[in-house]
């Protein structure tokens, strides 16, 4: 490719995403060419149905198709941008171009959380370019963020906010009083939520990003299998408000933390204080806190989905694969496939916790659920009982001081037996 | 240089920056190999004074020498960080580096402000890298976030807290109502303030990062002596007090915007609201809050300064040089030299505006101040008057709605004429 050319895109799938990037490449063409000296062109685009209207086109030379090998097979073509999602089709894309000699930019989670070191292993036997910035927080530049900026830098932890759609459906509900599902339907319509919303409510989608960012943060791989997953459906405005009193708001959060050597990481959703810095991130919005062993505390902050703001993130990948053109630097480290990450079992995770019991109203339940607490090591914080409408049942919460979640789990194994208990136990961390 | 070898830097300065990037690369030098497949080593520090003992000295190799020669005019150094500061010997450290073949680290913010387009446009004729990652906000990745992860952007706006200092003696007076000395002590006595603290207070050292941070958003060079610059030596408790009554915080903030192809940029202390996101960068931390048309709002947080944190900032421009060998992405655009940016007048800035007033207490005041408000085009939001001890004066606060600056200068010009008028007019912009 002569270095005036236009660099000739082939892009896979033209969803919110995929039109994003075009209109950005559309109203910002003079402003990228400052920086490029070239112009960024979609040559072909990739659908399933060639058949579907479209109403926006990159320009009128596009060529759209439905044959893989259009994208891969095109010598004329320096890229190929894979935003199709899932894991098949993209799976065959993003070999196939690698195979090809193509580098490749993608906003694919979900297969670089499942596929990610067999990808990246062969991108860099090949010496090629697999950027992903877009895959996680949207245009927040995260992956950038790890790969250089702090490369420096031993992560000791990293906590987030990665699902849009759930912070959005835990705002909603703080902020309004919401149960879950009225929250999840104003989440449906602001375009935030899927039909099928599981991805994002139940974690899946937060961990998909966890494990990326995972693999950038401390150079090892840690199965998307071994995360402890928790969703956010069986979140209820109760305990919202009781956190509440408490000055604490509940997040869904993804972290990772390293101890001695070991990673342990998961989804989950936790108390977190009014005056944190991730207590501030509402709505749609996600952001990522990392402690570097130099730089301490870093907050990157911005909209974590969109068709923009996203294209924004694979446009950034597109332009510096451009300029760099022979040093792909698609994990931050040497090797071409990463050990694996030693796990430490969540059960030896130290944390504060927040438990509210259902009992029975009756004398003595407080002395019997603070005895079996403390002789699981469990020490309490705050108790608050409050008086309910109904006379039979009463719950009663309790902010632990830091206590093992093996502590936790056998003291809950414990109590769950007990015959006031008249409900399933609630159990939220505090971060 | 063959590939395997140690990176050799000469380093200007061994001060606190200069020593917490060698703590960093003694503490981290596995994690550094494993990312770049060579050592880092500080083969030269150029100091001020050799008669000086230094406790923590990189390796027992490290030489220590008092002439620039050593550093510019040794084949062996692959590259020299500037951490002297100022601006002679600094300037003449970097161009004959530059000169002499070597790519520059430096974190010298007030020579990039003043000598910047020179310097960047003597790095690229000669095709090197000239880095500065370090000289805003310490380990903050903005300077890399906008030469590339917002590459794809204009940015619409760029509003930040760059004084760690500034920040830390407003957070105490707001926090514990202490009076600017007061808090300036306590800075001092933090180690976060100077001796002479006029470059962090008076509001210059975030106009010299405000200045490199415009080059880098906007592709054009903003002469810092044209930046208008308040400092915050005039803030006094009692406009915190009043600020925290309509739900403000009073920040030091920089500030660009572009409007219509022109740049209004300054530094001054403003009423931020308690929902904003930099309402809630408290103490000695940095943030900045940029609009990309395409990416939205951005933030990033983290510590503005220190030597681990800016040590961390100097270590990953040392690193990207390293690993990008020939490709040095010194502003982020092509052009050797950039355009001058078209300025304009602060008189033209629209804002919200807090004013306190010291009036003679007597009937009619107010008419007459909310009269000649109205005649300049100033709509009021709020008004508060409070009887105060002295019962001579009292302070009248108004909140206006947006507002032209110009109209506001004229109107407080009226205003001041007044002989009821018994004190000068504290003014500040919203946010």
């Amino acid at each position: 490719m002569q270095s005036n050319d236009p660099i000739q895109i082939g892009l896979a799938g033209y969803g919110t995403v995929g039109t994003g990037l075009a209109q950005i490449l559309l109203n910002n063409r003079d402003w990228i060419f400052r920086r490029l000296g070239r112009e960024v062109r979609i040559k072909t685009i990739l659908v399933r149905d060639l058949s579907k209207v479209r109403s926006a086109i990159p320009s009128p030379e596009t060529v759209f198709t439905d044959r893989i090998e259009d994208l891969i097979d095109d010598p004329e073509l320096d890229l190929v941008v894979e935003l199709i999602g899932g894991y098949d089709v993209a799976y065959r894309i993003i070999t196939g171009a690698l195979r090809s000699g193509k580098s490749v930019v993608t906003a694919n989670k979900a297969l670089l959380a499942e596929h990610g070191p067999e990808l990246l292993s062969l991108a860099s036997r090949n010496n090629l370019g697999l950027s992903y910035e877009a895959s996680v927080a949207g245009g927040i530049p995260i992956v950038q963020t790890l790969k250089e900026s702090l490369a420096g830098n031993r992560i000791k932890s990293l906590t987030a906010i990665l699902n849009g759609t759930a912070n959005y459906i835990l705002s909603e509900m703080t902020e309004k009083g919401l149960q879950f599902e009225e929250a999840l339907d104003m989440a449906r319509k602001m375009g935030y939520a899927e039909a099928d919303p599981s991805l994002d409510v139940d974690g899946i989608d937060a961990a998909h990003k966890l494990t990326v960012l995972i693999r950038l943060a401390y150079g090892e791989d840690y199965p998307y299998r071994a995360l402890s997953v928790e969703g956010i459906s069986g979140v209820e405005p109760y305990d919202i408000m009781r956190a509440k009193d408490f000055d604490y708001e509940i997040k869904l959060i993804a972290q990772v933390k390293e101890k001695s050597g070991s990673l342990q990481a998961g989804v989950f959703p936790a108390l977190v204080r009014n005056d944190h810095m991730l207590a501030k991130v509402d709505g749609p919005f996600n952001a990522i806190l990392l402690e570097g062993n130099a730089v301490g505390p870093i907050m990157l902050y911005g909209q974590g989905a969109g068709d923009l703001p996203t294209g924004s993130a694979v446009l950034a990948d597109i332009m510096t694969l451009v300029n760099r053109k022979s040093f792909y630097n698609n994990t931050g480290f040497l090797e071409t496939s990463l050990p694996k990450a030693s796990i430490l079992p969540s059960e030896l995770t130290a944390a504060k916790h927040y438990f509210r019991f259902t009992v029975q109203d009756r004398p003595g339940v407080l002395s019997v659920l603070s005895g079996i607490m403390g002789e699981h090591n469990i020490s309490i914080a705050q108790v608050v009982q409050k008086q309910e409408a109904n006379g039979q049942t009463v719950p009663v919460v309790f902010l632990t001081h830091t206590a093992q979640l093996k502590d936790v789990t056998s003291a809950m194994h414990e109590i769950s037996k007990l015959e006031f208990i008249k409900a399933p136990t609630v159990h939220y961390r505090l971060l």
